[in-house]
């Protein structure tokens, strides 16, 4: 299918994956500097007696990193990829520099809204791998996804 | 107090605040053609068409400048702000530009390790404020930190 998704396209099972995005060193400490600026995410030496054991990447380097992908990938909800909200994020392994990853997304539940017959929301679990397919981020999150019926035909 | 914490420093009920920070037009559209180039993140006409009827941060954006804030707080455990995964994370307003953003965090929970004794973790509950005293992101999530006990005194 290609276009964009509405809420009576989407179905429970239904998995949409993204293209690959490496990132390097320099990537990593850039997005420290600006957003976390804590030594295992700017300096080598410092990251080397941290618990990650080398350079890693800030968490949200990896969940900016996802949005990408994912807004960049195939999964093409109409109105876009617009989250209310998360109820589990983890980073289960560090992203380190060199790394590739990409992405996939598994459709949980699909739900009309009760008040708004023009939209509803779907449950998406997106887990981001890296080159040797562990799992480095994974998320379970709703999104608004408008209905077919909203739009004039 | 100030210096690093460490789990023997945190009790159940503390809270923690930052400092502020502003947010301007360019670093939110600069961070959505990085992260996530969706229209109403880019393009404040796209984005009066949008649910969200004007230009809107990213919710990642969001996430990132709260990490900001929280480094340069005063919420300092010892060995850094070292999140484990959130079980919740929202993003109850849009952040717009000029908003000006602050958080506070508090703590939930403190956990001492069962199988490490030099470590536990503490549940933190952390909310986004704009200037309007709004929230604009709250997020629940684990940190890892050290014991005392775990360094030569």
């Amino acid at each position: 299918m290609t276009g964009k998704y509405f809420l009576e396209d989407f179905a429970v099972g239904q998995v949409f994956a993204t293209s690959k995005l490496q990132v390097d060193t320099d990537q990593i400490k850039s997005f420290a500097k600006q957003f976390d600026p804590q030594p295992y995410h700017l300096d080598e030496e410092a990251a080397q007696k941290s618990p990650f054991r080398g350079l890693a990447a800030s968490g949200w380097h990896t969940a900016a990193l996802t949005m990408r992908l994912l807004v960049e990938g195939d999964f093409k909800p109409a109105g876009g990829i617009l989250g209310v909200g998360f109820d589990a994020l983890s980073w289960p392994k560090p992203v380190r520099p060199g790394d590739e990853l990409y992405a996939k997304s598994e459709i949980l539940e699909v739900r009309p809204s009760k008040s708004r017959p023009d939209r509803g929301t779907i449950r998406v679990r997106t887990t981001t791998y890296n080159q040797n397919d562990e799992p480095v981020q994974e998320f379970t999150g709703n999104l608004l996804v408008p209905r077919r019926s909203s739009i004039a035909e």
